[in-house]
């Protein structure tokens, strides 16, 4: 009965957020890693934060460090570190940048938590969640990137202001990549049950999943120096307290393809079951032909960028 | 800013349960009703709820009375009370003695307040609610039956647990009236998205359709003695958190219908939007020919039990 | 990374309202277990309360049963099995019914969970914590007594009520025996830090002192039938939570001593620190005379009834 | 039954983290307001928040703004505006130029919001707080300054940490004004109601209580660039929620007095009751010599500042 434990790799914003929500939820202590160099911001945020625990009422100890030593035996560790594109920086270069980061990341977690669950933020998602699969030894089941989740609640805030309902009863469904590739499946969105396009034009809807998939540049374009973390930052503990709190969510996830929807091979968004294995299973549905042609151009697009890694 | 008051008319299990979930939610100030014959175990079931409260860590004060005059000024009022049925005991009988109940207890709640909203549990709920809306004087939308939260959790509980899922991304949807004649809808019914039918073959859907049918039936064989209020209780605060917050939650109400569906001037188990001002929308849904024709049966059955109020 | 699980003998009001109360905060998955007689309502009330779960949204599953088998392996297990005292029943007759239900059912806890931690809320719990001690062969620090965190959260509720302030911010402190045995320290008592005798009067003081200690009978007497079971279940899942989460809580428990405070070989309600172990510490405090001296005849009345038993 | 509105007047770290804990805990609507030339990245956080909505499943709408009328018939008003005092920057600078922040945003606040309660953090917040006060022609008991939550969230933070215990069961209490002058009163500290003079050394809490004075710079040296924001947002949103629930909590504020503890027409942290109508009551509390003669440093300090403002 010891406590769960909880490495988020990545003291950013995003990581931060990650393990205020996680702190506040109870869901284990933290441990928020990062470079050397911003040791004593990391420290800070998370003494911060440790101090929040008194007023918010919770009994997880949060702590900042350097070395990866403190993430001994984590039951999972969240991967938000690497750079974000720059202007003026091709793609390759990122993904080349960020091939590195991930590689060096993942040894020194496998080092400390040879069974932990790994999930990874760091764009370009596919990629890297493969980038560390490859790096880590560890089960396929056990390296998961995030996209959908943070996809699709963008997608049900912008529908649930549309309608002026409550954002609890709206839901989304996605498939494929983050963003750009994101394949939306409309007929299984609904409101309260309702299925959306009974309630909402074909314009409308149209307009929504367009906002959604430009959702992160929306945000960089808004912020103008960085992008967003808040709903990232919860899109990474539901997936983590789906796996701490073995609750067998249906989640979104990118997950390692071998057949499933045709492919083989490839990380990739699809509907899967999240509990104490991490994907305990990938629901296959059968999919419409502009479907799977939005969805054929999605992997596709995964593969390119998978033929850019070492 | 004053506390929202909540008063709930009827100290039995469900009643009760239906506070203690309220005051653990900090929804506001409770105050538990009974006939004065019961008063003193009101006051000792309100007494003790209270004490859990430096524990829980609420701040909400539950009170226990017999006098109508300490649900003055209410945001929300809650019907619980009236009999059950019982052995040898006629379904006019038990119509015509909880009408009796219905009235003198709206008299008195809408003596104290005027204009706050009135949720009913009492059986048969579709006529009940008709009686405390006739009686109250209140505009129809603030006048509210509860059937259908409770249905959808059960069978979002059988569906969950057939599939090995989390209860939180299971949803379920139905119309027309309570147990018996509910209305699944499965295709508006889903886990994480993905519909049911492709989740679970015919015949599993049709177990769980017919459990949820029964499903209060079920557990008053189980208990030998009484019938549910665990899931009852938690269904009543739902609709009532999403009227106190203006949460413009989807949720299955009955509703009075001027047209809505194709009927007039009855109480029927419709999707409605709760917010601050009671049902603030009621959703119409195309129905298919077996949808429409159960939703009929449903609603000559709500007309049968009508006929039968004095 | 498996889930909890926490079983509670005794599937009456007060462990039906702790198993709620945990399933409502996930703490882990719940067993409801009472004898083969009740085992249709034990099921009945753990369908229920699983019925709610899709309303309030959480993942723990609740099962009745009135096999043991079904414990097996429980992180932790709560005893509220047991007979109340009724008129004309001698003490004697209470506490040896009582010992021999304590003995039988942890045979049975231990037979299929020989590393877990027992939480003992059965009067006269002083003598019955002891009996569970002595039949289950763990170490002392896993078999704690439940009797000051409901005493104290009494206490707080008048306090509060007294003052028109929130409970949050008034704290409590009992030592020795349950109900009228118990030693308030009201010198350790305060609201919002502020101690208790610069915003009360002596008088109002030893009013609430004396209400706390017959906070029990003024539930039974206003109940009429049957005792408190809202606040007494809160009081087991503070202290079962605890433990789960190793939260280090410093709370009242009867706790076995061997020299502390100057008493050996007897249960008794002192400060402890509750965390995975179970009693993690158990401190220490300087008494006046005048507290020494009530200790003292509350620990003579602990050993009166441990004399009792067989 | 409307929607409650909290506004936030400043969307750095601190208004933004304290929008984020209030929109997590569904306290009402939440409007972040900044100057025009930041209106895009406060709309931009705004909206980040908003889209994490569907994952924490909460109802808050949050928005950005540099449009006071955006505010109009807060509920609460929180003002974390102002700049922080930089390197080679005198206190004399620092004073007069958030003064004229405060004079100019508090205008703002009660031409839209003219009978709000509005909480200060800015900095020398005593004078600060004053300057709002005079500026708003609100009665004193609806300004108020925050520093005393803070202080003692750090001072138990550090306790629970020493003792390895709950920061659930730790409480401190301090007096005066923030940071350095502040007046931390040991023997009103517990640990689970066991005062912390048993349980540490004198040095330790010595240690402990000089942390605390400079726990504000302690997060500043670390982060290297900017201040703390997690545990100031958090003790905002307890005070908030305090007075918009009604809670009567027993918090310290900083308050205007006149007359208690002997001091007349001055802002100093004192013990208060915080209810619907803001600071329901001062707390005065018998202090020994030496304790009074730390208090009237800390007044004269609060002086000292208040000459400076124009």
């Amino acid at each position: 009965m010891t406590r769960k434990k909880i490495s988020i790799i990545g003291a950013g914003f995003t990581g931060a957020t990650a393990a205020f929500i996680a702190a506040q939820k109870e869901l284990g202590d933290i441990v928020l890693v990062d470079i050397p160099q911003s040791e004593n911001p990391t420290k800070g945020k998370a003494l911060d934060m440790a101090e929040s625990a008194p007023i918010l009422g919770f009994d997880s100890k949060v702590i900042g460090t350097s070395q990866y030593e403190d993430t001994k035996n984590s039951d999972i560790v969240i991967i938000t570190a690497g750079i974000a594109r720059k202007p003026g920086m091709s793609r390759d270069d990122l993904v080349q940048t960020n091939q590195k980061v991930m590689k060096s990341v993942t040894e020194e977690i496998v080092k400390y938590s040879p069974n932990t669950v790994i999930l990874v933020l760091t764009n370009p998602v596919d990629a890297m969640t493969y980038t560390v699969y490859k790096a880590s030894g560890l089960p396929k089941e056990k390296v998961i990137g995030q996209s959908g989740v943070l996809d699709t609640a963008r997608f049900r805030t912008f529908v649930a202001e549309a309608l002026n309902l409550s954002v609890k009863d709206v839901t989304g469904f996605v498939l494929g990549g983050h963003g750009d590739t994101m394949v939306p499946l409309i007929r299984y969105s609904a409101a309260g049950g309702v299925p959306l396009d009974t309630l909402l034009t074909h314009e409308q809807i149209q307009e929504i999943v367009d906002r959604t998939r430009t959702g992160g540049a929306e945000i960089v374009n808004l912020l103008g120096n960085g992008s967003a973390y808040y709903a990232p930052g919860a899109a990474l503990i539901e997936m983590a307290e789906a796996i701490l709190k073995d609750q067998k969510r249906v989640l979104p996830s990118i997950a390692y393809l071998e057949g499933e929807y045709g492919y083989e091979g490839i990380y990739l968004g699809v509907p899967t079951v999240l509990g104490a294995n991490g994907i305990e299973k990938i629901i296959e549905l059968e999919l419409t032909n502009e479907e799977k042609k939005l969805l054929d151009e999605s992997a596709d697009s995964v593969k390119a960028v998978k033929d850019i890694l070492n």
